[in-house]
């Protein structure tokens, strides 16, 4: 069965019949250095607290995110993952007319068809353009927001890694407010360029929404925790849909350990930095094509891709199989930045299997 | 601000400007066991695995608690505690016409009104009636079902902490079945009166949804885990609206965990019972009126029950304050059982307080 997402290995194991620690996962794009040991040494400290259930408004660690932005706190809603935050606010705000490019994160387009029968929901997928490295088209995509009353923007985007620089986007954020379409920005994956957050400007765009996730640059993606951004004119109605409790004691304990931790963001910016030069460096070696990426992870131009995927999977390496992305299927995988030592044998077992299926 | 929820210490702690731990709840009904150590082992043991997405389909724990109950595992959907399937339930089956008892959880008519324009939605409320334990009456529940697509029913009902035996219980369910209402069983707190679940009867009923909480049971509020069974026929519908990764990594290795933990069951249950013996000898002693309870809390019956409340929250003491259940406003509060320790002061409080507002 194809995956909607990367990151299965449970499947994978299942299947393969090894244990899921066999499993060297490309699929799911997660900081290689692993949980910081101060997060986890806070989980361990508030296990004995879960007796209690968690705040519902995660207060501490909403107050911790808005002091480390500069923003209100106040605006922030905290999720158990930024995967809920994606559905609430479709939930929230109702849109039967939206606008998704493609290819990018599909749980956008999934959020908003839960909403209403098929029929009466259009979507409109401004194309992003392989020959020009996926580079999204600001007019094309601003044309597109006419008449739609909710659009998603993921920067980086996912699969492809590439960024729309701030002031590109911030122009589309004004002509977003101009046309009274909300926009979300999905940042899931601006932390690996820092700088490049338009997180501050949701307190001036009352149609700007920003998301964040904390389990890519924090390796927290079995805890889940993201949070959102929310125009204060907003809050209420999106407070009004959400569940109570989805963010675990723990998920909030974490989140704070995590944003204090200066010392793992620095060692991870530069693990990152130097794993991407040598992978740079291999592809070009190997000639397999890539689109440059903001983000810790790669879309290769691969022919033969879903044969690649197999072929790698059958020796225990998961790679993101990108054929349920509109407009690059059969011919792209993506994979994740990780360790020095998997990265080189990703490498080696990529060149193999590329002159196997060639 | 009225709480909606018990558990919310954090708050009382911000009010009272005293730590979360000087806070006694008698607020949430939670295990005063605390969290089982075999599950706070196993939940230390996979800090490091929080690296990977967690398991889409909590296989493991599925399977587990399959073969706990004797029960198909894909009949089995897991949530980050039971509120999220409640919620998901509402989404997947969107009713515009149900019913609930009232006074019950406040979620259930929470997650209905979210479906459709407040105008478009029908909910019948069958009173429980105080002055007959606020026991169910079954005919009156079959009748409002009819018409209807979707009914809860908290068993032991909650605030109440009364019993719908199973018997009766399955005479409602046929009922359901026959008017094609699917019934929702919410069994939070059945865990306390073991042999009175119909989880194994959802397998011929394909109108009956049983949904669990393993949070009261074992202690885990603040990490949140529930499951419930669906009809195979609905098991697809269901998961169409689910969201992605919602039960955490170390939710599901905790779940497997307590289910394996009979000696802390056993325990439990002995504690339980012989802590309501000395509350129900206690509140007679102090003529305190007390529904009889098969749950692990109790609804008292007390004249000025919100001073009553205010004064022990001065104190660092919350019990709930039944002001937002429909029906018993201003003349009830629900008291949860706690360590021998606890109970005792809490009951030596209560007399003191009652005294002074008398």
């Amino acid at each position: 069965m194809m995956e909607s997402h990367g990151g299965n290995i449970y499947r994978a194991a299942r299947e393969l019949e090894v244990p899921e620690q066999k499993i060297l996962d490309f699929s799911a794009s997660i900081n290689p250095l692993g949980v910081p040991q101060s997060v986890a040494a806070a989980i361990r400290k508030h296990i004995r607290y879960l007796y209690h259930y968690p705040d519902p408004d995660a207060g501490q660690l909403a107050a911790r995110i808005g002091k480390k932005y500069g923003i209100n706190h106040e605006s922030i809603i905290c999720g158990n993952g930024s995967t809920e935050l994606i559905h609430l606010v479709a939930r929230a705000l109702k849109s039967a007319h939206a606008v998704i490019p493609a290819p990018t994160f599909c749980e956008y387009e999934r959020a908003v068809k839960l909403q209403y029968r098929e029929k009466k929901i259009t979507i409109r997928h401004p194309l992003l353009d392989g020959s020009n490295s996926f580079d999204i088209n600001p007019d094309h995509f601003i044309n597109a927001m006419e008449g739609c009353t909710l659009a998603f923007l993921c920067n980086p985007n996912n699969p492809t890694g590439r960024l729309i620089e701030r002031k590109t986007l911030l122009g589309i954020a004004d002509a977003a407010r101009a046309l009274q379409c909300h926009l979300v920005v999905d940042e899931a994956f601006i932390d690996f360029v820092p700088g490049q957050s338009i997180i501050k400007e949701v307190e001036t765009n009352p149609y700007l929404i920003v998301l964040r996730s904390m389990t890519k640059f924090y390796a927290l993606s079995g805890l889940r925790l993201g949070f959102g951004v929310f125009p204060l004119s907003l809050v209420e109605t999106v407070k009004r849909h959400k569940e109570p409790w989805t963010v675990s004691t723990l998920a909030q304990r974490a989140g704070i350990a995590a944003l204090d931790d200066a010392a793992y963001k620095k060692e991870t910016l530069k693990v990152i930095r130097e794993e991407k030069k040598f992978i740079e460096r291999e592809l070009k070696r190997l000639q397999i094509t890539y689109i440059p990426s903001a983000a810790n992870y790669y879309l290769l131009r691969i022919e033969h891709a879903s044969t690649i995927v197999r072929l790698l999977r059958q020796r225990g390496i998961l790679v993101r199989d990108c054929s349920n992305f509109v407009g690059i299927a059969g011919s792209y995988i993506r994979i994740a930045v990780r360790s020095h030592k998997e990265n080189s044998r990703l490498l080696k077992e990529l060149a193999r299997v590329c002159r196997a299926s060639s």
